[in-house]
Parts: C-alpha cells; sequence; structure tokens
C-alpha cells in the first residue's frame, strides 16, 4: 500500500506498554500515573451526567471551564486571556498540536523541530505538507544552541516548536532560552507553538519559562497545555491551547472538523475543580519532586547513572555501565531482565546521536511501584 | 490575516443553537437530545472512574468496546470485523471522518460530496490539499443520479463520501444505491467513505443500507459511526470507524497523532452497556418514529408542508407558504417569530439551489418540547 505516512507502527508508547503487561512487568515507559487524580474531581463527573450534561458542549468549550482556564492564566502567568476569544478546549493536548499546526502550515513551510521531539510533531507537519527541520539536541544538557537554531532558519520557516518542560529529557528553558526564541521569532516572523503540558511539573532550582510570561513573544505563539498531567487523569482526554484572537481563530477552524468539542461532564466537573482549588497546581511540583527523590535516591545504589530531571515526571538514565548495546535493544532486555519497562530515547531522534546509551523512566508512580521498580533495577 | 482555511466564522450548529439560548428559543436546530441515554449507561461511567479508569486508553480502543462492536457488526450487517485491527474508537464520528480524509486523500485528488453535504467533509479534504466535487441533490427527492456522479469522475478522484441515513435531507439509500455505489467504486478503484452516523434510525418502509452488508464493496470502505446518536450522549463525543485491515492501518496511522485516544471510563462503560443491551438499537427506530410522527402530526396542522423524513431524528419542511424569503433570513426570523431555532438548508450547499424554501427540524426532543415548538409553530 502506498501509504502517506511512513510505516511507524504503532507509536512507542503503545509497544512498551502492551509489551509491559504482557511480561507483566512494572510500567514505567508510557507516561501516565499509576495513582488517581481527587476524589473530589472524579465524583464531580457523575455529577454532571446525573444533572443531563451529556449533550455537544460548546465547539470551543464550556464557558465555566474556559472562565477558570483564564483565572489560571492571570494567577501564573499574569497573563490576559479572553475566555471568550483566547482559549479553546481540545480532546487532548495532542489535539490541539495538531489543529494547529494543520491551521497554520502549509505545503513548502518549514517547522523547526527539536529533537528528541514528541512523537506526534513530524507527521502532523508532513500531513500538511510541510517539512520538519530537525535539530538535536545532545546529551547531556541537551541545551538549545540558538546560534545553530537562526542558521537553520529559511525564508521557507513558518514555525518553530518548542516544548518545556521537555518531554523526555526533563530539561526547563532558562529565562535566556525565552530571550532567544523570541528574538528569532520576532526578527524571522515565525509562529512559536510551544508545547508546555508539564507547565506545573518543575523542580527545585528550575522555574517554567512560560511563553506566556514573554508578552511580546506571546503576540506570535499558540501555547498547549493538557489536564491530564496536572489532574492525574490522562485518560480522559482533555487539553486546551491559548494564543492572541487571530491565531485562534485560525486554530479553532481546524477545531471545529477535527472534533468539534469534547466531553461535557468531563469539561465542567474540570472547571468545579480549577474554581475551587487554584492551589492544587502549586503543591504539584513537590509532590512530584518527592517522587522523583524516592526513585532516584534507590537508583543511586544501581548502575544506571544520571543527573536529577530538572522538570517533568520523567527520568533519564544512562545504562552504558550496564549493557553496551543501543537503547531500543536495552529497553526489550529490561523488560525480560528486570521486569521493568522504559522508552528508549532514539526513537525520539530522527537521527539518532550514535552511541547515546539512555532509556526514559516515568516516575508518576506510587511508592510501592518505584520501590518494586528500582529493587529489581538495582540487581542490574 | 491569510487564512489556510475560508473564514467560515463558527458552524451554522453553534450559531443556531447560541441564538436560540440567546432568544430563549425552543432549540430545534443542533442535532440532540433533550432527554437521556439509558440510566444503567450513565451511571456506569463512575463505576469505572471509581475503579480509577482514568489513565490512556489504548490508542485503537479499549478491547472490550471494540469486541462489543465487532458483535453489533455480526449481529445488524453479517460483517465479520477483526476487533484487533478492523475497528478504531474515535473521538467522536467527527475524528473518525478527519482521520479517515487525511490518511488517503493527497494534493490532487478529487473527492465526491454530495450536497447538501456535512460541514466538516469540505474543509477536510482542502486542508489535504484535495478538491471536493460537490454534486448538488435537489428537493423534493434529494435522490442520487448515478449516471451524474459517474459523469463527474475524472482520473484525478480518489474518494466519495455517502451518507445515509442522510444529514439534514433524511432520505435513505436504496438497495440499488447501493449496487450503483458499488458499482462505479468498483469500475474506478474509489475509496469510500460512509458515514453511517444515523444506522440506527430508519423508519418504516426504509432499511439501512449500511456498506457493511455489501462484502465488495465493504473491501474498499471506511464506515464511520457515532455513539452519541445511538445512546444519547452527543457530548461524551465517542465514534469508531470500520474498515479492512490495510485501509484501517491507514487510519490508524493518523488517529494516533489526531487525538491518540477517547475518554477510558466512557469506553468502557459503553463497552457493558452494549454487551448487556444489544436491543437498545433494536428499539429506536419505533422509539424515534413516535417522535417523528408526534412532531409531524401536529405540523400537518401548520402552513408548513412536508413528506416524513425516512430516516435521522431530523425533518425537512417547506416554510414558502409563510414566507417567500431565502432560508437563512427565514431561520433567523423563525426564532423571533416563533422562538423555535431551525437550521437552514442551503448552508449545507457549495451553490443552494435558488428559491430553496426548506429549515430542518430536529424532532430528538422530549414530547413536551416538540408539542411547545408545534404550539408556536402552528400559529405562523
Ligand atoms: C499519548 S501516549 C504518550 C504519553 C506521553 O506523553 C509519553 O509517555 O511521553
Ligand atoms: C457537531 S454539531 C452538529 C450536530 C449535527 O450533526 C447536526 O445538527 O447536524
Amino acid at each position: 500500500f502506498d501509504s502517506k505516512l511512513p510505516s511507524t507502527g504503532t507509536t512507542i508508547f503503545t509497544q512498551m506498554s502492551e509489551l509491559a503487561a504482557k511480561h507483566h512487568a512494572i510500567n514505567l515507559s508510557q507516561g501516565f500515573p499509576d495513582f488517581d487524580g481527587p476524589s473530589e474531581l472524579l465524583s464531580r463527573v457523575d455529577h454532571y451526567i446525573q444533572q443531563g450534561a451529556n449533550q455537544y458542549a460548546p465547539m470551543t468549550g464550556v464557558p465555566s471551564l474556559r472562565q477558570a482556564i483564564s483565572a489560571k492564566l492571570a494567577r501564573c502567568y499574569d497573563y490576559q486571556a479572553n475566555a471568550d476569544t483566547d482559549i479553546t478546549v481540545t480532546s487532548g493536548a495532542t489535539e490541539a498540536l495538531f489543529a494547529t499546526i494543520s491551521a497554520f502550515v502549509r505545503p513548502g513551510d518549514e517547522v523547526i523541530v527539536f529533537d528528541p521531539a514528541y512523537d506526534s510533531y513530524d507527521p502532523a507537519i508532513r500531513l500538511n505538507g510541510g517539512t520538519p527541520v530537525h535539530i538535536a539536541l545532545l546529551p547531556p544538557s541537551f541545551a538549545i544552541d540558538w546560534q545553530t537554531v537562526a542558521n537553520a532558519i529559511t525564508p521557507q520557516t513558518k514555525a518553530i516548536i518548542v516544548n518545556s518542560p521537555h518531554n523526555p529529557t526533563g530539561t526547563v528553558f532558562s529565562a535566556n532560552d525565552l530571550e532567544a526564541l523570541y528574538s528569532l521569532a520576532d526578527q524571522h516572523d515565525l509562529l512559536v507553538l510551544s508545547d508546555e503540558v508539564y507547565e506545573h511539573i518543575v523542580f527545585e532550582g528550575a522555574e517554567h519559562q512560560s511563553v506566556l510570561r514573554h508578552k511580546e513573544l506571546a503576540k506570535r505563539s499558540v501555547v498547549v497545555s493538557s489536564f491530564g498531567k496536572t489532574y492525574h487523569t490522562t485518560g480522559w482526554k482533555i487539553g486546551y491551547c491559548v494564543a492572541p484572537t487571530p491565531l485562534m481563530a485560525e486554530v479553532r477552524k481546524v477545531h471545529q472538523y477535527l472534533t468539534f468539542s469534547t466531553s461535557t461532564p468531563m469539561q465542567l466537573a474540570l472547571a468545579d475543580f480549577l474554581d475551587a482549588h487554584p492551589e492544587h497546581d502549586e503543591v504539584l511540583p513537590s509532590f512530584y519532586q518527592q517522587k522523583r527523590d524516592l526513585f532516584n535516591k534507590a537508583m543511586s545504589e544501581s548502575r544506571f547513572t544520571f543527573t536529577p530531571s530538572p522538570g517533568t515526571y520523567f527520568q533519564l538514565m544512562d545504562y552504558s555501565a550496564i549493557k553496551d548495546v543501543p537503547d531500543t535493544e536495552f529497553a526489550l532486555w529490561l523488560i525480560e531482565a528486570a521486569g521493568v519497562a522504559a522508552i528508549p530515547i532514539s526513537v525520539f531522534y530522527q537521527t539518532p546521536p550514535e552511541d547515546m546509551r539512555l532509556v526514559r523512566f516515568c516516575f508518576a508512580k506510587q511508592a510501592s511501584t518505584l520501590s518494586a521498580a528500582t529493587q529489581h533495577l538495582t540487581t542490574l
């Protein structure tokens, strides 16, 4: 079959989660918590289902949720978003990313993407006839060299996709990164697509540099976030995006034909919870830092080496002392040898650096899960 | 702003529903029930939420729901779909339509679309660089002239989108339509995208001609359906598509990057309900026929004229005896004059036929709503 998209098979997340299930391994691969969100949030869905809130939500999202998002943006980033025109609720952050790319990328356009990159950026760009221009970030720092970015910009460059806190490396933008991004985007009239789904998971010593904090940069940006990551409900598939009115109008033109709207009772439940508990996202950093530290403390007894992750619920680890093989091979071996599933990093690169010996562990897990996993991992 | 998509503003459904709310009108415009789905289904969502089924569903849908869909296809259409490879659960039928169009339509491809057409087909084709070739169906019968279709086929024709039972007209394919469709699709090697979201809402004297009933035609088809329409839960936004394995593999390549997956607890609840109550879709025709007949009986006292709808929960009505103005003007006037919102039909045409004097009413409403609406409408 002559396919429009390369035969990626299924995503690495599905593959590893399925392998983990098959081998009864502890699943630290696909990024999701093995604990639940706040019970007040969970039970609120049924409240609205029983009230009969089971028909189409407005295309842009239920008003109370857009209001709650607007209030949160003002509180967290001192950003004034008009709830009617500048915010759209989507079927997960993935849909927001796809809608934004579809709204702006045309055949011939180039879009700068940093590797390791979330796996949907590249196919979304290609499906719209665009060319992804991959810039590889290298271990150990995975820092962006903005001069390299400047050199990659051509008259065809339409947009740049950034992701901080960064999946899979856990790195977090500095204020300098934000300034450098602004300077290039402004100079070359680029659209910035900022994937900030881990916005609330940033640890001591780092600070989330939201594009929304930089008022000039925000004017040419679409910022994407997710409720799944913040409220431990990845399976509800509710995300949102924020942009100045004229940009958001374009995103909505696609969103309305992509999914039209998303789960009404879940949106209403989230709205109530956001209103009642703005403090939830404020305790998230310490909540996850404890998990990171628990995992890393135990892993310091292992032959894996690492630098603590500044953000996200992911921790990269170097396994070269254990086995000198490519990371995909190591991840498969790890499931059999230790009964633990992790994600190889090379799959997030268009051209993986040679001899990279890193896998990603998700530490969004109960203490008992982390402890069982590290017990196995420290025997290697 | 130089936009990729024409300035449609927001969809007609949103516009009319918002106008209805603003004027406290009875909303017979956007298609959704004003009553709830089965209480056993509704309360099952909370069961799964409380059980902790709140993380990512598999990309293709939860296995129990794909199994339940497969069983239903065997029961209703004598169609054998492999639940692992031939069925994908999506964020509403809208996503399934978009994913299918994105998976197959390339720049330069032509896609045949029948007007009046659901409003997402055309922009989805255009966003993928394709050219929608609109064939207008005309009142009173809105029947397809297959010779006209044959004449519209060129070497660039890639696909044909059909929709039976048909929104907004309520017409239903005959067995001859299915045969004519097969003959053209086979002869010209076309992909068939069959939007069958109203599959279970077909009334006495008509029968749903699913593409899945025609085993040869099904081999080149993607069939899209919706749980929202069948279970009175349009706001849950869960749909699915069915296709032979190699076609489905292509659709999934797009789906995984479009939304990845959809609400886990709602999928699980639907799976249980489908298993326990296969009879639900069998009583749906008489359930909705009662509503259609209730509405139409009252409306026979009005100056609107109509032929009873053979399928869907929509009824077209001719208003020319009341006011000789274009339908959009009439729909706006109707909100003010009668306090009832309806959908003008011309918006579903690329080139609306002149002097068409039809609006669409949704009769998926409680008897009290229908009676209040007809009380107003019969005074005109
Ligand atoms: C949509 S599955 C991917 C989850 C995730 O973001 C990750 O594991 O990186
Ligand atoms: C997604 S809103 C449109 C609902 C509908 O299918 C209709 O009213 O025709």
